[in-house]
């Protein structure tokens, strides 16, 4: 069995986000195509899903592997994956996109590398605390 | 801030799987949509992205939230997230239909739950003798 870091992966829970902010199809679409851009990350192609009456699922497919999210208003939470095969830093600029413009009150996650699974780093902190690099 | 479970998310680095298995989308695709039907999933859609010379990437968003995986057949290796909001035992299942089909020769795979994300299981086994339930 032959074990190599192949990509890393930000897996987050970000509360306490506005629940309007979330709510929506075409607000969330905003911040997540940005959020792909301010990673430098490279688009393949992208959809959304706008459940009822409220709540948002979405995934990206990247030439670098994937970024995807879920949405529970009801909760003023969003579920975030962003995992990338190219400049780590990808992942982590991308991610301090989405907490800046989604505002969330706290924000727990942890960054695993894949290839090699069990390597991790666990935070839980509030995001005006939280330095990726 | 409300922690709570909202969903299953099983993560997981397949290795040793026969490289001409993992080359190329029209082999991979039969596996992953049989793979959510086992799982009793519901697609909303999927996209599939055939790297050249090979290697594939996919992502099936999922009215449960979604399955990504990527394929490195340079190493013989798949990673992979299948995340649900639904029946855990649906992420199981899809999980083990992945495996029985791929066959790689070692697993290495977490079970995290999602809105509470400290909690989690890590598992490091042969397929052989993985039992989810």
């Amino acid at each position: 069995m032959m074990r190599m870091v192949v990509g890393v992966q930000i897996i987050a829970d970000l509360y306490g986000i506005d629940p309007e902010m979330i709510s929506k199809t075409d607000r969330v679409y905003g911040i997540i195509e940005d959020a792909v851009r301010a990673g430098m990350l490279t688009k393949i192609s992208s959809d959304y899903y706008q459940f009822q009456p409220r709540g948002v699922s979405g995934i990206v497919l990247l030439a670098e592997s994937h970024l995807a999210f879920h949405t529970w208003p009801e909760h003023g939470l969003v579920t975030l994956d962003i995992y990338t095969c190219g400049d780590p830093k990808g992942a982590d600029l991308s991610f301090e996109y989405i907490i800046e413009k989604m505002r969330p009150t706290n924000v727990e996650f942890k960054k695993i590398t894949r290839g090699n699974l069990i390597t991790e780093e666990v935070r839980v902190t509030p995001p005006e605390n939280m330095i990726l690099q």
